[in-house]
Protein backbone atom coordinates (compact mmCIF):
# COMPACT_ATOMS: atom_id res chain seq x y z
CA UNK A 1 0.00 0.00 0.00
CA UNK A 2 1.64 3.25 -0.99
CA UNK A 3 -0.32 6.61 -0.58
CA UNK A 4 -0.02 9.19 -3.33
CA UNK A 5 -1.20 12.26 -1.04
CA UNK A 6 1.12 13.90 2.08
CA UNK A 7 -0.61 15.57 4.70
CA UNK A 8 0.42 17.93 7.32
CA UNK A 9 -1.91 17.59 10.96
CA UNK A 10 -1.59 19.11 13.95
CA UNK A 11 -2.85 15.90 15.59
CA UNK A 12 -0.69 13.26 17.41
CA UNK A 13 0.29 10.22 15.04
CA UNK A 14 1.36 6.98 16.89
CA UNK A 15 -0.17 3.35 16.53
CA UNK A 16 -3.88 2.68 16.62
CA UNK A 17 -4.67 6.39 16.91
CA UNK A 18 -7.52 8.30 14.74
CA UNK A 19 -7.36 11.50 12.92
CA UNK A 20 -10.15 13.51 12.08
CA UNK A 21 -10.08 15.59 9.58
CA UNK A 22 -10.81 19.33 9.24
CA UNK A 23 -13.53 20.48 7.00
CA UNK A 24 -10.86 22.27 4.63
CA UNK A 25 -8.89 18.71 4.47
CA UNK A 26 -11.98 16.43 3.81
CA UNK A 27 -12.46 18.77 0.81
CA UNK A 28 -8.91 18.59 -0.10
CA UNK A 29 -8.61 14.49 -0.07
CA UNK A 30 -12.41 13.73 -1.38
CA UNK A 31 -13.41 16.38 -3.26
CA UNK A 32 -10.65 17.61 -5.12
CA UNK A 33 -8.39 14.41 -4.97
CA UNK A 34 -10.77 12.06 -5.23
CA UNK A 35 -9.70 9.76 -2.65
CA UNK A 36 -12.69 7.78 -0.96
CA UNK A 37 -12.70 4.73 2.15
CA UNK A 38 -9.75 2.52 1.53
CA UNK A 39 -7.33 5.00 0.34
CA UNK A 40 -4.17 5.21 1.80
CA UNK A 41 -3.15 8.52 2.71
CA UNK A 42 0.79 9.82 4.20
CA UNK A 43 0.39 11.70 7.05
CA UNK A 44 3.17 13.85 8.82
CA UNK A 45 2.93 16.40 11.89
CA UNK A 46 6.72 17.38 12.56
CA UNK A 47 6.99 16.02 15.43
CA UNK A 48 6.26 11.97 15.03
CA UNK A 49 7.86 11.25 11.63
CA UNK A 50 5.20 10.05 8.90
CA UNK A 51 2.55 7.74 9.25
CA UNK A 52 0.74 5.64 6.31
CA UNK A 53 -3.07 5.69 6.97
CA UNK A 54 -5.87 4.98 5.39
CA UNK A 55 -9.43 6.63 5.01
CA UNK A 56 -11.84 4.98 7.75
CA UNK A 57 -14.78 7.81 6.95
CA UNK A 58 -15.23 10.59 4.01
CA UNK A 59 -17.64 13.08 4.28
CA UNK A 60 -17.92 16.39 3.02
CA UNK A 61 -17.64 18.21 6.38
CA UNK A 62 -15.00 16.00 7.43
CA UNK A 63 -14.26 11.96 7.38
CA UNK A 64 -11.56 10.13 9.81
CA UNK A 65 -8.27 8.39 8.63
CA UNK A 66 -6.76 5.43 10.88
CA UNK A 67 -3.14 4.93 11.20
CA UNK A 68 -1.75 1.58 9.89
CA UNK A 69 1.94 1.86 10.84
CA UNK A 70 4.81 4.58 10.88
CA UNK A 71 6.64 4.91 6.98
CA UNK A 72 9.67 6.83 8.05
CA UNK A 73 10.88 8.03 11.21
CA UNK A 74 11.13 11.67 12.14
CA UNK A 75 14.25 13.10 9.98
CA UNK A 76 15.02 16.77 11.52
CA UNK A 77 16.92 19.38 9.55
CA UNK A 78 20.58 20.24 10.99
CA UNK A 79 19.89 23.35 13.11
CA UNK A 80 20.14 25.70 10.53
CA UNK A 81 18.60 29.04 11.27
CA UNK A 82 17.39 30.86 7.83
CA UNK A 83 17.52 35.00 8.52
CA UNK A 84 16.32 37.29 5.90
CA UNK A 85 14.99 40.82 4.87
CA UNK A 86 11.36 39.90 3.43
CA UNK A 87 11.20 41.85 -0.19
CA UNK A 88 8.10 41.72 -2.15
CA UNK A 89 5.18 39.17 -1.42
CA UNK A 90 6.22 36.98 -3.86
CA UNK A 91 9.67 36.73 -3.66
CA UNK A 92 9.16 36.29 0.17
CA UNK A 93 6.83 33.15 0.02
CA UNK A 94 9.42 31.90 -2.32
CA UNK A 95 12.19 32.29 -0.04
CA UNK A 96 10.39 30.35 3.36
CA UNK A 97 9.17 27.70 0.58
CA UNK A 98 13.30 27.02 -0.50
CA UNK A 99 14.25 27.20 3.49
CA UNK A 100 11.64 24.39 3.99
CA UNK A 101 12.85 22.01 0.91
CA UNK A 102 16.09 22.84 1.19
CA UNK A 103 16.61 21.91 5.22
CA UNK A 104 16.44 25.19 7.62
CA UNK A 105 15.15 24.40 10.76
CA UNK A 106 13.73 28.21 11.83
CA UNK A 107 12.82 30.87 9.43
CA UNK A 108 13.08 34.57 11.16
CA UNK A 109 11.91 37.62 8.72
CA UNK A 110 14.09 40.83 9.62
CA UNK A 111 13.42 44.08 9.47
CA UNK A 112 17.14 46.08 8.26
CA UNK A 113 17.52 49.35 7.84
CA UNK A 114 17.20 49.01 4.05
CA UNK A 115 14.05 46.81 4.00
CA UNK A 116 10.83 48.00 2.83
CA UNK A 117 8.34 45.64 4.65
CA UNK A 118 7.29 46.70 7.82
CA UNK A 119 5.01 43.95 8.42
CA UNK A 120 4.55 40.43 7.21
CA UNK A 121 1.79 37.82 7.16
CA UNK A 122 3.12 35.32 9.81
CA UNK A 123 -0.05 32.79 9.07
CA UNK A 124 0.33 32.95 5.35
CA UNK A 125 3.90 32.42 5.39
CA UNK A 126 4.07 29.32 8.18
CA UNK A 127 1.32 27.68 5.73
CA UNK A 128 3.72 28.05 2.70
CA UNK A 129 6.20 26.15 4.55
CA UNK A 130 3.92 23.38 5.28
CA UNK A 131 3.25 23.10 1.94
CA UNK A 132 6.80 22.88 1.05
CA UNK A 133 7.11 20.15 3.86
CA UNK A 134 4.26 18.36 2.12
CA UNK A 135 5.63 18.37 -1.69
CA UNK A 136 9.72 17.54 -0.47
CA UNK A 137 8.57 14.84 1.67
CA UNK A 138 10.60 16.12 5.04
CA UNK A 139 8.98 14.85 8.40
CA UNK A 140 9.68 18.21 9.72
CA UNK A 141 8.19 22.01 9.36
CA UNK A 142 10.25 24.82 10.04
CA UNK A 143 8.62 27.45 12.64
CA UNK A 144 8.27 30.85 10.79
CA UNK A 145 8.99 33.49 13.46
CA UNK A 146 7.49 37.05 13.44
CA UNK A 147 9.23 39.53 11.78
CA UNK A 148 12.26 41.09 14.70
CA UNK A 149 14.52 44.04 14.20
CA UNK A 150 18.25 42.72 12.74
CA UNK A 151 19.70 45.41 15.62
CA UNK A 152 17.89 43.44 18.57
CA UNK A 153 18.02 39.95 16.59
CA UNK A 154 22.25 40.68 16.93
CA UNK A 155 21.49 42.35 20.34
CA UNK A 156 20.30 38.94 21.72
CA UNK A 157 22.05 36.33 19.92
CA UNK A 158 23.94 33.43 21.50
CA UNK A 159 27.13 33.58 19.91
CA UNK A 160 27.83 29.64 19.93
CA UNK A 161 25.62 29.78 16.75
CA UNK A 162 27.48 30.93 13.91
CA UNK A 163 26.17 33.69 11.28
CA UNK A 164 27.10 33.03 7.58
CA UNK A 165 26.16 36.58 6.29
CA UNK A 166 26.31 36.92 2.30
CA UNK A 167 27.13 40.42 1.79
CA UNK A 168 26.54 41.85 -1.80
CA UNK A 169 29.39 44.48 -1.12
CA UNK A 170 31.87 41.07 -1.68
CA UNK A 171 30.31 40.71 -5.41
CA UNK A 172 33.84 42.47 -6.98
CA UNK A 173 36.35 41.29 -4.35
CA UNK A 174 38.81 38.58 -5.45
CA UNK A 175 37.28 35.54 -4.52
CA UNK A 176 37.43 33.77 -1.05
CA UNK A 177 36.94 30.45 0.55
CA UNK A 178 33.27 30.73 2.00
CA UNK A 179 33.10 29.94 5.97
CA UNK A 180 36.68 30.96 6.58
CA UNK A 181 37.82 28.45 8.96
CA UNK A 182 35.16 27.63 10.74
CA UNK A 183 35.23 23.96 11.22
CA UNK A 184 33.09 21.09 11.22
CA UNK A 185 32.12 20.64 14.67
CA UNK A 186 28.30 20.46 14.62
CA UNK A 187 27.80 24.04 16.01
CA UNK A 188 24.25 25.86 15.50
CA UNK A 189 24.52 28.05 12.47
CA UNK A 190 22.27 31.09 10.91
CA UNK A 191 22.43 31.96 7.38
CA UNK A 192 21.65 35.70 6.61
CA UNK A 193 20.87 37.08 3.48
CA UNK A 194 20.73 40.96 3.48
CA UNK A 195 17.81 43.00 1.56
CA UNK A 196 17.78 43.89 -1.56
CA UNK A 197 19.48 47.42 -0.88
CA UNK A 198 22.12 45.51 0.96
CA UNK A 199 22.81 45.85 4.63
CA UNK A 200 23.84 49.85 5.72
CA UNK A 201 27.12 50.70 6.63
CA UNK A 202 26.17 50.39 10.38
CA UNK A 203 24.91 46.61 10.12
CA UNK A 204 28.20 45.76 8.33
CA UNK A 205 30.09 46.90 10.78
CA UNK A 206 28.29 45.21 13.42
CA UNK A 207 28.37 42.02 11.36
CA UNK A 208 31.97 41.89 9.95
CA UNK A 209 33.11 42.51 13.73
CA UNK A 210 32.60 39.44 15.85
CA UNK A 211 34.08 36.41 15.82
CA UNK A 212 31.11 33.75 15.07
CA UNK A 213 30.34 35.91 12.09
CA UNK A 214 31.23 34.84 8.50
CA UNK A 215 30.92 36.92 5.27
CA UNK A 216 30.79 35.07 2.10
CA UNK A 217 30.58 35.75 -1.25
CA UNK A 218 28.25 33.96 -3.86
CA UNK A 219 30.12 34.69 -6.92
CA UNK A 220 30.56 37.40 -9.21
CA UNK A 221 27.23 38.44 -10.06
CA UNK A 222 25.06 39.90 -7.59
CA UNK A 223 22.53 37.69 -6.71
CA UNK A 224 18.36 38.59 -5.85
CA UNK A 225 18.22 37.87 -2.10
CA UNK A 226 15.59 34.45 -3.32
CA UNK A 227 18.56 33.39 -5.34
CA UNK A 228 21.52 34.06 -2.47
CA UNK A 229 18.87 31.97 0.16
CA UNK A 230 19.41 28.45 -2.26
CA UNK A 231 22.67 29.57 -3.45
CA UNK A 232 23.83 29.62 0.53
CA UNK A 233 21.82 26.88 1.53
CA UNK A 234 23.47 24.43 -0.42
CA UNK A 235 26.93 26.08 0.30
CA UNK A 236 26.12 25.18 3.95
CA UNK A 237 24.21 21.89 3.58
CA UNK A 238 27.24 20.41 1.74
CA UNK A 239 29.67 21.69 3.85
CA UNK A 240 28.16 21.25 7.24
CA UNK A 241 24.71 19.77 6.81
CA UNK A 242 22.57 16.30 5.34
CA UNK A 243 24.10 17.07 2.21
CA UNK A 244 27.70 16.22 3.27
CA UNK B 1 30.37 59.85 -12.64
CA UNK B 2 28.25 56.68 -11.89
CA UNK B 3 24.94 55.20 -13.46
CA UNK B 4 22.21 54.21 -11.74
CA UNK B 5 20.44 52.42 -14.28
CA UNK B 6 21.82 49.48 -16.23
CA UNK B 7 20.22 48.96 -19.60
CA UNK B 8 20.96 45.91 -21.97
CA UNK B 9 20.73 47.25 -25.78
CA UNK B 10 21.39 45.35 -28.84
CA UNK B 11 23.96 48.03 -30.51
CA UNK B 12 27.40 47.79 -30.90
CA UNK B 13 29.39 49.52 -27.95
CA UNK B 14 32.71 51.33 -28.98
CA UNK B 15 34.65 54.46 -28.30
CA UNK B 16 32.79 57.76 -29.67
CA UNK B 17 30.07 55.44 -30.66
CA UNK B 18 26.37 57.02 -30.15
CA UNK B 19 23.54 54.58 -29.57
CA UNK B 20 19.73 55.66 -31.18
CA UNK B 21 16.72 54.36 -28.05
CA UNK B 22 13.85 52.31 -28.98
CA UNK B 23 10.69 54.05 -27.98
CA UNK B 24 10.39 51.52 -25.52
CA UNK B 25 13.62 52.60 -23.84
CA UNK B 26 13.27 55.92 -24.03
CA UNK B 27 9.72 55.77 -22.70
CA UNK B 28 11.52 53.47 -19.79
CA UNK B 29 14.95 55.81 -19.23
CA UNK B 30 12.90 59.69 -19.54
CA UNK B 31 9.34 58.64 -18.69
CA UNK B 32 9.60 56.05 -15.57
CA UNK B 33 12.89 56.75 -14.83
CA UNK B 34 13.08 60.08 -15.04
CA UNK B 35 16.47 60.47 -16.15
CA UNK B 36 17.44 63.66 -18.81
CA UNK B 37 19.94 65.29 -21.09
CA UNK B 38 23.67 65.13 -19.50
CA UNK B 39 22.72 61.86 -17.00
CA UNK B 40 24.60 58.64 -16.99
CA UNK B 41 23.45 55.29 -18.06
CA UNK B 42 25.58 51.94 -17.88
CA UNK B 43 24.88 49.71 -21.17
CA UNK B 44 25.78 45.99 -22.54
CA UNK B 45 25.36 44.22 -25.56
CA UNK B 46 26.18 40.98 -24.15
CA UNK B 47 29.68 40.99 -26.47
CA UNK B 48 31.45 44.51 -26.15
CA UNK B 49 31.46 44.86 -22.15
CA UNK B 50 29.43 47.32 -19.88
CA UNK B 51 29.88 51.32 -21.34
CA UNK B 52 29.45 54.34 -19.46
CA UNK B 53 27.36 56.52 -21.65
CA UNK B 54 25.33 59.84 -20.91
CA UNK B 55 21.81 61.04 -22.64
CA UNK B 56 22.89 63.46 -25.49
CA UNK B 57 18.81 63.74 -26.61
CA UNK B 58 15.80 62.37 -24.82
CA UNK B 59 12.63 62.60 -26.11
CA UNK B 60 9.16 60.99 -25.85
CA UNK B 61 9.27 58.60 -28.66
CA UNK B 62 13.24 58.50 -28.78
CA UNK B 63 16.78 59.77 -27.60
CA UNK B 64 20.42 59.04 -28.03
CA UNK B 65 22.89 58.18 -25.77
CA UNK B 66 26.48 59.04 -26.46
CA UNK B 67 29.11 56.26 -24.84
CA UNK B 68 32.09 58.01 -22.45
CA UNK B 69 33.96 54.79 -21.84
CA UNK B 70 34.01 51.08 -20.91
CA UNK B 71 33.69 50.96 -17.28
CA UNK B 72 33.84 46.83 -17.41
CA UNK B 73 35.05 44.13 -19.87
CA UNK B 74 33.20 41.72 -21.24
CA UNK B 75 32.91 38.65 -18.68
CA UNK B 76 32.09 35.41 -19.81
CA UNK B 77 30.17 33.00 -17.56
CA UNK B 78 32.03 29.68 -17.56
CA UNK B 79 30.77 27.19 -20.54
CA UNK B 80 28.24 25.72 -18.76
CA UNK B 81 24.34 24.63 -19.96
CA UNK B 82 20.96 24.30 -18.17
CA UNK B 83 19.32 21.95 -19.81
CA UNK B 84 15.44 21.93 -17.61
CA UNK B 85 11.91 20.59 -18.60
CA UNK B 86 9.51 23.65 -18.11
CA UNK B 87 7.21 23.70 -15.74
CA UNK B 88 4.22 25.75 -14.99
CA UNK B 89 4.57 29.42 -16.37
CA UNK B 90 5.89 31.41 -13.14
CA UNK B 91 8.67 28.47 -12.46
CA UNK B 92 10.07 28.32 -15.68
CA UNK B 93 10.34 31.98 -15.86
CA UNK B 94 11.86 31.63 -12.11
CA UNK B 95 14.23 28.85 -13.75
CA UNK B 96 15.75 31.61 -16.41
CA UNK B 97 16.31 34.29 -14.10
CA UNK B 98 18.18 32.11 -11.76
CA UNK B 99 20.64 30.36 -15.32
CA UNK B 100 21.24 33.94 -15.73
CA UNK B 101 21.94 35.56 -12.19
CA UNK B 102 23.82 31.95 -11.75
CA UNK B 103 26.24 32.48 -14.73
CA UNK B 104 25.04 30.04 -17.48
CA UNK B 105 26.02 30.17 -20.55
CA UNK B 106 22.94 28.87 -22.93
CA UNK B 107 19.53 27.82 -21.59
CA UNK B 108 17.82 24.85 -23.13
CA UNK B 109 14.38 24.07 -22.27
CA UNK B 110 13.72 20.07 -23.19
CA UNK B 111 10.59 18.58 -23.53
CA UNK B 112 10.86 14.67 -21.76
CA UNK B 113 8.35 12.24 -21.35
CA UNK B 114 6.85 13.41 -18.06
CA UNK B 115 6.62 16.95 -19.16
CA UNK B 116 3.30 18.82 -20.08
CA UNK B 117 4.31 21.83 -21.50
CA UNK B 118 4.38 21.30 -25.75
CA UNK B 119 5.64 24.64 -26.13
CA UNK B 120 7.64 27.67 -24.61
CA UNK B 121 7.46 31.18 -25.73
CA UNK B 122 11.11 31.34 -26.32
CA UNK B 123 10.64 35.32 -26.62
CA UNK B 124 9.35 36.01 -23.42
CA UNK B 125 11.96 33.81 -21.59
CA UNK B 126 14.59 35.74 -23.93
CA UNK B 127 13.21 39.08 -22.01
CA UNK B 128 13.85 37.13 -18.38
CA UNK B 129 16.93 36.17 -19.34
CA UNK B 130 17.82 40.08 -20.42
CA UNK B 131 16.21 41.35 -17.54
CA UNK B 132 18.24 39.43 -15.06
CA UNK B 133 21.70 40.39 -16.96
CA UNK B 134 20.68 43.92 -16.06
CA UNK B 135 19.85 43.25 -12.50
CA UNK B 136 23.27 41.12 -11.62
CA UNK B 137 25.57 43.39 -12.71
CA UNK B 138 26.19 41.01 -15.73
CA UNK B 139 28.02 41.91 -18.83
CA UNK B 140 26.82 38.89 -20.84
CA UNK B 141 22.66 37.54 -21.49
CA UNK B 142 22.58 33.83 -21.91
CA UNK B 143 21.14 32.31 -25.29
CA UNK B 144 17.64 30.50 -24.74
CA UNK B 145 16.87 27.95 -26.85
CA UNK B 146 13.95 26.70 -28.40
CA UNK B 147 12.08 23.72 -26.59
CA UNK B 148 13.97 20.07 -27.95
CA UNK B 149 13.18 16.60 -27.35
CA UNK B 150 15.44 15.65 -24.32
CA UNK B 151 16.23 11.93 -26.56
CA UNK B 152 17.01 13.76 -29.81
CA UNK B 153 19.30 16.52 -27.42
CA UNK B 154 20.57 13.13 -26.06
CA UNK B 155 21.23 12.02 -30.04
CA UNK B 156 23.28 15.16 -30.95
CA UNK B 157 25.15 15.19 -28.05
CA UNK B 158 29.03 16.21 -28.21
CA UNK B 159 30.21 13.64 -25.26
CA UNK B 160 32.79 16.43 -24.61
CA UNK B 161 30.37 18.25 -22.87
CA UNK B 162 30.12 16.60 -19.16
CA UNK B 163 26.44 16.18 -17.61
CA UNK B 164 25.93 16.74 -14.46
CA UNK B 165 21.62 15.36 -14.05
CA UNK B 166 19.98 15.49 -10.82
CA UNK B 167 17.72 12.30 -10.73
CA UNK B 168 15.13 12.39 -7.63
CA UNK B 169 15.20 8.97 -7.39
CA UNK B 170 18.39 9.16 -5.61
CA UNK B 171 17.82 11.29 -3.07
CA UNK B 172 16.60 7.98 -0.57
CA UNK B 173 19.85 6.55 -1.71
CA UNK B 174 22.83 7.28 0.76
CA UNK B 175 24.96 10.44 0.33
CA UNK B 176 27.07 10.11 -2.38
CA UNK B 177 29.95 12.83 -3.35
CA UNK B 178 28.78 15.19 -6.19
CA UNK B 179 30.31 14.78 -10.00
CA UNK B 180 32.28 11.19 -9.22
CA UNK B 181 35.26 12.06 -10.11
CA UNK B 182 35.04 14.51 -12.60
CA UNK B 183 38.32 16.30 -13.11
CA UNK B 184 38.37 20.47 -12.63
CA UNK B 185 39.87 20.29 -16.21
CA UNK B 186 37.72 23.25 -17.68
CA UNK B 187 35.89 20.66 -20.07
CA UNK B 188 32.41 21.88 -20.57
CA UNK B 189 29.34 21.42 -18.56
CA UNK B 190 25.33 20.75 -18.43
CA UNK B 191 23.08 20.46 -15.57
CA UNK B 192 19.99 19.13 -16.56
CA UNK B 193 17.07 19.30 -14.37
CA UNK B 194 14.18 16.63 -14.49
CA UNK B 195 10.00 17.45 -14.38
CA UNK B 196 8.23 17.42 -12.06
CA UNK B 197 7.46 13.88 -12.10
CA UNK B 198 11.06 12.55 -12.64
CA UNK B 199 12.48 10.88 -15.64
CA UNK B 200 11.32 7.99 -17.07
CA UNK B 201 12.35 4.62 -16.58
CA UNK B 202 13.57 4.58 -20.57
CA UNK B 203 15.45 8.27 -20.06
CA UNK B 204 17.12 7.15 -16.70
CA UNK B 205 18.65 4.40 -18.35
CA UNK B 206 19.92 6.14 -21.36
CA UNK B 207 21.40 8.72 -18.51
CA UNK B 208 22.99 6.58 -16.37
CA UNK B 209 24.70 5.11 -19.13
CA UNK B 210 27.58 7.14 -20.71
CA UNK B 211 30.70 8.40 -19.11
CA UNK B 212 30.35 11.86 -19.61
CA UNK B 213 26.84 11.78 -17.28
CA UNK B 214 27.17 11.91 -13.55
CA UNK B 215 23.92 11.93 -11.33
CA UNK B 216 23.91 14.10 -8.52
CA UNK B 217 22.06 14.21 -5.64
CA UNK B 218 20.75 17.09 -3.81
CA UNK B 219 20.08 15.86 -0.21
CA UNK B 220 17.66 13.99 1.34
CA UNK B 221 14.51 16.22 0.10
CA UNK B 222 12.93 16.14 -2.82
CA UNK B 223 13.79 19.62 -4.68
CA UNK B 224 11.67 21.36 -6.65
CA UNK B 225 12.92 21.64 -10.50
CA UNK B 226 13.14 25.26 -10.10
CA UNK B 227 15.32 25.13 -6.47
CA UNK B 228 17.47 22.36 -7.85
CA UNK B 229 18.22 24.43 -10.92
CA UNK B 230 19.60 26.79 -8.28
CA UNK B 231 21.30 24.40 -5.95
CA UNK B 232 22.92 22.75 -8.85
CA UNK B 233 24.39 25.63 -10.43
CA UNK B 234 25.61 26.64 -6.91
CA UNK B 235 27.61 23.14 -6.54
CA UNK B 236 28.93 23.29 -10.01
CA UNK B 237 29.99 27.14 -9.65
CA UNK B 238 31.72 26.58 -6.55
CA UNK B 239 33.69 23.58 -7.94
CA UNK B 240 34.26 24.43 -11.38
CA UNK B 241 32.99 27.41 -12.34
CA UNK B 242 33.80 31.23 -11.57
CA UNK B 243 32.87 30.62 -8.19
CA UNK B 244 35.86 29.14 -7.13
Amino acid sequence: MTAKIRLYVEHPLGPGQSVPLSRDQAHYLFGVMRQGVGDAVALFNGRDGEWLATVAEAGKRGGTLVLVEQSRALQMPPDLWLVFAPIKKARTDFIVEKAAEMGARRILPVQTEFTNAGRIQRDRLQAHAVEAAEQCGGTFVPQVDDLIRLDRLIDGWDTARQVMFCDEALADAPPKPAFGAAGHDGAPWAILIGPEGGFSDRERARLHKPDHTHPVQLGPRILRADTAAVAAMTLWQQRFGDWA
